[in-house]
């Protein structure tokens, strides 16, 4: 079980819900990934404009906990003004703080990070801050008292997968609350690579909206995650530089 | 489908029976892998030894297509020799060619392999050779008329996953017949990797038959290996050094 | 040039004076290594047991620049304290910022790595802050005006190289001051990576006092970091997944 | 030095003459190299017309030991023809066997290499096979009698460095004779870490004529060998998972 604050879940997959070919393939992309966590940009919840379609209207939402992102927001005073809307919504009161400093690279800002994920702990929310895999930050995150720490693989929607293994396996290591990687996920090994890690969950979108079937893919993604939580559970074989025979190479004396 | 031969298979994962605690540790593994084909050296088939305690007995032979293999082989003539040995046996008409050429690394010999290949299928036998990642020693192979090609990730029983995925993949584009990675696998992501690439299959011992708890691994890399074949008809999101947003980052005017 | 502040130098390697085998193979790797900037910890500058031997008189001191460090500080205002020492002795006015987070990882906290680069830059400083290679870090300490950032390639001592090279391409492309690559050098290959990615320099320490032969490997590194400099000015080839001939292959009708 | 049959050199670099700019900044890059073996297609020699311009007459002949190549052979039959039209030239007893299986990834034919470079063994060549990195294949080559073994480290051209480092160390390790890592060198760097590994040189050609300045580029490899060379005879620290202090971190009780 994954457990954040005070709510439990079987799915280790949080799933976007950005930029899906249309909202059919969304909603069946959601089903067959089996997640229980959608994650979503504030303002695509048309909490001011009820006249526009909504992407939520397609999905039951009552069977999903609600993960919106504070996406847009470049300063900490912006994050907590989303957050607060999300919140007014009723709907929802877990929140991804998201302050992204460079256009480019959408890579979080340190600073700003931690300014809104102390100002909404305050608050009272629940606060999944994303990060960068700096390990002390992720440290300091946690000492404010976050629900989870969200450090990113490579930079969000670019599919290279986990650049640093070390950061975030010390990030692993140093944590008293739920890790989940998110951002740059590619391919389900890269989210059982994570997983076998000792990750607790993986937040992706992207890799799934944009494949060419994002809903074959959402199932490889619910696999790929299962498949590294099993091989963490089971206990890898350690690396070798040498070999070693499964099939005994000696005595052939019979044949 | 996995088609090999005149045999076609659901389960594209391909279990070696070595070294496993016990017997029925063993079975309970190979049962929850789904496999379909069992992987075994021909010695331990004890077919000169009846009276031998013997693998074999554990399982319901008749459930599996049979896979042996020549370990202990060192030349053609032993691989041809043992070989002869397993379709007497009358269980089997498929054979792993392994004739390794070094007791450190338990890479391969190339000339021997060939030579022990171009035999086996001159005497009628399904044939699958166990080879390095030598993109034009697995052309020569393929065109001796293999019914599948089986290079190895890294070193037998390392877990150094895909060392060199360029010659893999170059190997899989030039495939007429299946490509099965054989050798090396540790963890389910290194055989969703495999299979993501394109591979038809992967073929493994030593990562779920020395693992701390085999059952459980044995289950990780069923879904493993699904995951990957799933990604692999999905179509993966290309890599990009910039970042993509999956949310939104404009137009939050009513916030 | 490798210019820092007011200061330009021939060499783009800083090399630290700890932990060689005595001060005579220290001298010797000084010399062969070509720095012209050497970097220590300010408590090993013994500014007040003037009695003790000390390091820095086996060496001509007027011949180098002199980079003390504020290894020890867990805060900023310890760091801060240190560094006032060290310009006290009036032997130094630049300041590498050193501010560790955690003992097992020895990585930089960001918080306090901010606040005492601030503070000594007030002061007058020339002030070099080892960090990260978190982006958007590097970019703050950029905006507060340092003279050169100092982003970690791995853990300090690791000798794992740079494990990350898309965050330290990220930083050098967005730096307007000079890059230096400090911590996690092994080998001269790691050293010239760093500069052929367009790093301004290379600070290093136990690379070179910990190898077996000290001043064989100080010589190394100066011809790595040359090697890795010219190839960043020559321009590399792109990388390519098919071949490209450098020998003609067709037209062997006169053979 | 560098000993390959009854030669003896200083520099460890073969430098390739194919596809420079002209003809100029070969021969100047071949200056700045301090390359002593400059190697060529046979066919470049211009040997039936000599009316044509030639490479060669640039280069002060009597200054390099010459290594033709075979290339455009895709069998034994024609690089053995190839090698004999160079040695009958009398310009050179050296030959670097080169039979390529495939047009497109211009990886080499296992099965013709061996049988070229025993046939050519036998006619007193001084024969240099470049082969795939097939750790078995070495060693074959090796007990025919060559005089050195030329591995590639990725396809001709493309510039991507060693992709398979274990099967590189593992013909090191069984090598009697020198190991020259030829074709896929993209970078010093790439280079230094052949050297670094214990190769006895680096044969390359494309990353230094491909190269926007050619000759920069050359010095630039110059260096990255001497300082791999350099660094594998240093011994380097091992790489370690945690950090070590270089400088000390505690006991700062006087500050």
């Amino acid at each position: 079980m994954l457990n954040i604050g005070p709510y439990s879940f079987h799915s280790r997959l949080m799933l976007g819900t950005g930029k899906y070919p249309d909202f059919d393939i969304q909603k069946q992309a959601v089903d067959v990934s089996g997640t229980e966590i959608l994650t979503f940009s504030v303002r695509r919840m048309n909490i001011f404009e009820p006249s526009q379609p909504n992407f939520l209207e397609k999905i039951e939402v009552e069977k999903f906990k609600l993960l919106p992102n504070t996406a847009g927001a470049s300063t900490a005073e912006e994050a907590v003004r989303i957050a607060k809307l999300a919140k007014a919504s009723g709907l929802c009161d877990m929140i991804k703080v998201e302050v992204i400093g460079d256009a480019k690279t959408l890579l979080p800002d340190p600073v700003e990070t931690l300014k809104a994920t102390e100002e909404l702990l305050a608050e009272g929310f629940i606060v999944l801050p994303y990060t960068s895999d700096d390990v002390l930050l992720a440290k300091r995150l946690q000492d404010l008292g976050v629900h989870a720490i969200m450090p990113g693989a490579s930079p969000i929607g670019s599919g290279q997968g986990i650049i640093n293994p070390l950061n975030l396996s010390f990030i692993i290591e140093q944590a008293t609350v739920p890790v989940i990687v998110d951002a740059g996920i590619g391919t389900p090994s890269d989210a059982a690579i994570a997983m076998e890690m000792g990750a607790d969950g993986v937040l992706l979108n992207t890799a799934v909206s944009g494949a060419k079937d994002p809903v074959k893919m959402a199932q490889a993604m619910k696999l790929g995650i299962e498949a590294g939580r099993l091989g963490y559970e089971a206990g890898r074989i350690p690396k070798k530089r040498y070999a070693t025979a499964s099939s005994p190479t000696e005595g052939l004396s019979t044949v």
